[in-house]
């Protein structure tokens, strides 16, 4: 087995949709599905954008598909040779994790067509590919090829005034058209037969036309390049993606690919985890770490990752929890710059998150539930369609999933943690944590007659349960963002009392400083040692009930458990990791005894209905020392988007594309969970807890600057530097 | 017209439902429904009691119907002469509102028969009817008569171990499910010819055969004496009831009819509203009145009236806010002593409401949003059926509807108010309102960083719209009710100090006392006069769409407009007054200006979905002198169960039944509205308003012990002693 690709062998029209997920590739600009040359927007083809949004009429916001400057079509004397058309003899199509390459290999009757396909790691407006023909039989050969504008969208149309150039580059331009943002895609095409083209605009875009005579035997190398900018890249983004075509031209794809696998291998040697004992499971873990280099934005500086990555518009291309809580964690102990870019995505948002609680009648910073560019909210009140009605359903996401801010306010202080680094903190992080812990203080109660401080009203990680009291994950995140934003301007008052000062003084924050200290020592729960911790107010109050039982009352399999009239609201049967989350995240207040506890309690009421909640369980397993029960959630999360499990379907509303968090999660287990790796004050230490499918792990970490090498047996661990 | 009764000529078995509401008669210790002798379970014939309640498995608990010991049906020549079974050629039916009885008239081809039935006014346990059999024909007549034990109940069977005595008086004995309370029924007969009799035990009664050789155009009266007792009613129900009917025997039917008649004209004598001006509307006024004072519990003392009287066993047979609200306000004036037995009701249930409050983490008193025997809380988390998916759905009257206990301090209030008399405070009224006060306190949250207080995640008497902050009615009620314990312990401390210190130091209350004082003026929201008040938190904020435009989209008409998937949910549409019926509740709070600007914003948003919403509309119509305005509602108040309106279905559960509060709602709305009626310290005022409709008013009123007689006009209004 071939731990550093996946291929898949023979045609199957119904993997359409998961395949254009599991063979994506992309460079954090854009990504480009996993379909074929030849397909267009029935076959879901899509050219994702990173941080351009656009709303249609009341339809959700969501991000822009750029038109496809790789499509090709070919057909021999007539006969269009296009996978599920014509039938091929043999099909196969591979992702390659190690140099981030896509390609097909497909036999008709008349001609086999290969094509090699990257999105470029080095630069990252371009796109290439290269087709390989070769020819069964003697007649006339027509490629197809173009930019194409007629694309997939689930809320579009979303580009409007196309206007078009034809000539050596072809150019696509349009803009927006709720922000008017002007997209620019180009194409140049180099044929080595000699041929005839021509070129054509349509309703459908632009296109050349080559056409040349083919001899059985022969083969005809084609090779595209493509160039996408639009406006929030700068001024004119048409000559900027015409120019870069030219550019391509000339240095030809060769030195385009070396580029860019040059690229990829130096992503892999800051991150490969080598995993021993198992080559299923270390081609799942490289195909997750691949998925996260391919959509991570590293040239943007201050973009976050989505929650399905590139793959398309679903969750509208928003950037949620998912960001801090399970891709964060990589990225700050493998690149702790693009970390560092994460975050910084939420100190340039503030501005949102402060309008969103000022909207909601609080003070202080409440992030979107799903944040789009400038922090604006792309949630909106109705996520969900019922399937019996086909009404849209008040879900409370929105409003009520207040523990966002707490996420965010937890990365940036493990940022620091793990790096020592406050410059994040001084360019806008303490900020971040100040404005997080006041809108906690004005989020939170006290009863008239008592002194508990609590959070009301909320939903925590386990959305099939809305609006419920005192949420325990949700309380403890708020608790640490309030005590963190103490904790911090003790900090500063030592090292930088000039800053914090002026910081303080600019937020009004004296009075809510003050209050922070009696408030969050009183939120509600307390926890009791060796106790299971109760989810929510009533939540043991509720139906105990088994996940079957449960299932088994599902009158459609599409139907949404969540809301008031949702299966599993009434019961106990929860999501995800809700409580175990917490102590996952919090192992510090918790004995190994309590997470036990929790995690069996827990773990038999949990559906699993999200891919973040197998992380947070095989992590807490790992903690007690029973990483054998971390193995199958180890192996899910690492394998969700090669198995292209995951929901698809939430009510009657397509939720399916790639699984960022879950990537993060396998990482998260590998790393933190079997290795046990924990960086605190610049040391490293580790504390071996492999399953027994496992025989070693070996990987990188940078600290403070530095790489180190950390390999791990059953018999203990090592580290070297380099 | 004769606006002392109602008749219906004709059969139509569509009716048979409605009819049995609308042709219903009682005296509070049972309800027996408008059917006809002859009918059975399946024809909805009930004897339903008033306080007997039971469960059966987990199904609602409900009151008990006892078995029918009015039962009859004729046969001639073997043919059955039973409506829906022989076709006649003429029927009518008739209820007598001033004499409290019932009437049938049905011409068969071979006989004609009329029954007359009353339920003792004079004597709770005693039933009786007078069949009057006129023949056309010769031929074996045969009349069954008995004791039916096979009787219709919605979540029974409630009535078990039947036993059976046969004799000059027939006695039925079986024993509630749940609770084992004895239930007897006891029969006799009289027959006006020479006859045999059978009598015989079968598995749906005990029953006796008459039978004797009829001739054309001779009539034979048959008299049935039926007496009902349970162990509610102490012990050996059974010799009790066979020595009622052996009394009643004795004495004859025409004797019970005098005492019964003589009970009822007491009855209109101090409560009858003479309306002159309009028939229509006077006949509906006298119905109204009719059906209160057929289900007011007068021989108890200490009972109250459920929400659907004694109609059935909708709504469980259990009080609402209904009682206190809208029936107390008639009785109040009327009947001052009835008055006190329903809030007599409510001290009695105070140990219920304070194990409700403790049940949900509260202090204080939590009254049951539906209150059985006890103050046991009948309602349960699932109150509405999915008209699609057929699942139970989460409502959340029982826990979140906390105005109950505002409404029920309210009423305790107003009868001190209006009588002067300060014994039922002194009963346990005044510890009524102190826990009701209490519990608001312990309810009551504030924001830890502002000062305001605040009533979260309630439901206003607007059930359309769930878990809303700062229902205004509610707070209100809150604030009303907080208010009055303070008061309250002023009066006392002036008048007798010892009784309020020691009720003080027995609920130990002296901090709650001080909390009170800082706590209730701080309950939002802060009215602004010539405002509209936003009926929750956010109300404003949600879709503003014409009650047509929600109409529109139901997709079954029995779908449940409320929870969060409900037409109206998220939307301004509202099921019945309640800003509205604040201003009514609290007319010195609000300028005339401020209740029509209310009224005129909320009125065209008001489905009327609840049978309480027009009166509410009316009062503030009246207010603001606009009687006009209010006629339409008067008019679907008072004729509610004679036009056989209001909702039968909740989801798919059937809500059909009498409405005393609607009821209650003509007469406040002819009394307080149109006539203005006013009572403070003892001293009666009047502000006419009438509608063009009416000419005059002329009602009676108690005040500390005298009947005045109060005449309205257009011109003004006169006051008479007597």
């Amino acid at each position: 087995m071939d731990i550093w690709s996946y291929t898949q062998n023979g045609y199957n029209a119904d993997d359409t949709v998961t395949n254009g997920n599991r063979f994506l590739i992309g460079n954090g600009y854009m990504g480009y599905r996993g379909t074929m040359d030849e397909w267009g927007r029935g076959e879901m083809a899509a050219v994702n954008l990173a941080g351009v949004y656009d709303q249609n009429g009341d339809q959700w916001r969501e991000p822009v598909n750029a038109p496809n400057g790789l499509f090709a079509k070919l057909s021999v004397n007539g006969e269009e040779l296009s996978l599920g058309k014509a039938e091929p003899s043999a099909h196969s199509q591979t992702v390659h994790f190690r140099r981030g390459t896509h390609s097909r290999d497909t036999e008709f009757a008349a001609a086999r067509i290969q094509s090699e396909r990257i999105v470029s790691a080095a630069e990252p407006h371009l796109l290439a590919s290269r087709l390989t023909l070769t020819f069964k039989t003697d007649g006339r050969a027509e490629l197809t090829t173009g930019i194409v504008t007629d694309i997939w969208d689930i809320n579009g149309p979303h580009l409007f005034g196309h206007s078009y150039q034809t000539g050596a580059v072809l150019l696509a331009e349009a803009r927006t058209g709720e922000l008017d943002i002007p997209v620019a895609v180009a194409q140049a095409a180099q044929c080595g037969a000699a041929h005839d083209e021509k070129q054509e605009v349509t309703d459908t875009g632009v296109y050349r036309r080559i056409c040349f005579d083919a001899k059985a035997g022969e083969t005809v190398a084609v090779t595209l390049f493509s160039a996408v900018f639009t406006g929030m890249d700068g001024p004119e983004p048409g000559k900027r993606a015409a120019a870069l075509c030219e550019q391509a031209l000339s240095d030809g794809y060769e030195c385009l690919v070396a580029a860019h696998e040059a690229a990829w291998e130096k992503l892999w040697q800051n991150s490969a985890v080598e995993l021993s004992g198992c080559d299923e499971a270390a081609r799942a873990l490289n195909a997750s770490l691949y998925h996260l280099h391919s959509i991570a934005p590293r040239h943007a500086g201050n973009l976050s990752i989505p929650a399905r990555g590139l793959s398309g518009q679903t969750y509208k291309g928003a950037i949620f929890w998912d960001s801090e809580v399970f891709l964060f964690p990589v990225f700050v102990h493998t690149e702790p710059e693009l970390a560092k870019a994460l975050l910084r995505y939420r100190i340039e948002t503030l501005p949102g998150a402060l309008r969103k609680a000022a909207e909601y009648g609080f003070r202080g910073a409440f992030y979107p539930w799903e944040s789009q560019e400038g922090g604006a909210e792309g949630c909106t009140n109705y996520n969900v369609t019922d399937v019996f009605t086909h009404r849209p359903v008040r879900t409370y996401f929105r409003d009520r999933q207040i523990h966002i801010s707490g996420d965010i306010a937890y990365a940036f202080w493990r940022y620091y943690e793990i790096t020592g680094d406050l410059s994040l903190m001084r360019e806008g992080g303490a900020e971040v944590i100040l404005q997080c812990a006041r809108f906690y203080l004005s989020r939170a109660h006290r009863r008239v007659d008592g002194d508990d401080v609590e959070l009301l009203d909320v939903i925590g990680p386990d959305e099939y349960h809305e609006r419920v009291n005192n949420n325990a994950f949700t309380n403890q995140m708020a608790a640490h963002c309030m005590s963190r934003a103490l904790a911090l301007t003790e900090i500063f008052a030592e090292s930088d009392p000039a800053f914090i000062d002026a910081l303080l003084q600019k937020l009004d924050y004296k009075d809510d400083l003050a209050r922070l200290k009696t408030v969050y020592p009183l939120l509600r729960p307390v926890f009791a040692e060796g106790e299971v911790i109760e989810q929510f107010d009533g939540y043991f109050a509720l139906e105990d009930c088994s996940l079957e039982t449960v299932r088994g009352r599902l009158l459609d399999e599409r139907e949404y458990w969540g809301t008031n009239h949702g299966v599993a609201a009434h019961t106990q049967i929860i999501k995800q990791a809700d409580v175990v989350a917490m102590t996952a995240l919090f192992p510090a207040l918790f004995s190994d005894e309590t997470v036990e506890r929790n995690w069996r309690y827990y773990e038999p009421r949990t559906e699993h209905g999200s891919s973040l909640s197998a992380c947070m369980h095989a992590l807490t397993a790992c903690c007690f020392g029973r990483p054998d029960l971390a193995w199958e959630h180890f192996i899910k999360s690492a394998s969700i988007d090669l198995a292209g499990g995951g929901k698809h379907w939430a009510g009657e509303i397509y939720i399916g594309g790639t699984h960022p968090a879950a990537n993060g999660g396998a990482w998260m287990i590998a790393v933190l969970g079997f290795a046990g790796l924990s960086v605190r004050d610049g040391e490293i230490t580790a504390s071996p807890r492999l399953p027994p499918q496992i025989t070693s792990l070996r990987f990188p970490v940078t600290v403070r600057g530095k790489r180190y090498r950390i390999t791990v047996t059953h018999d203990g661990w090592s580290r070297e530097e380099g």
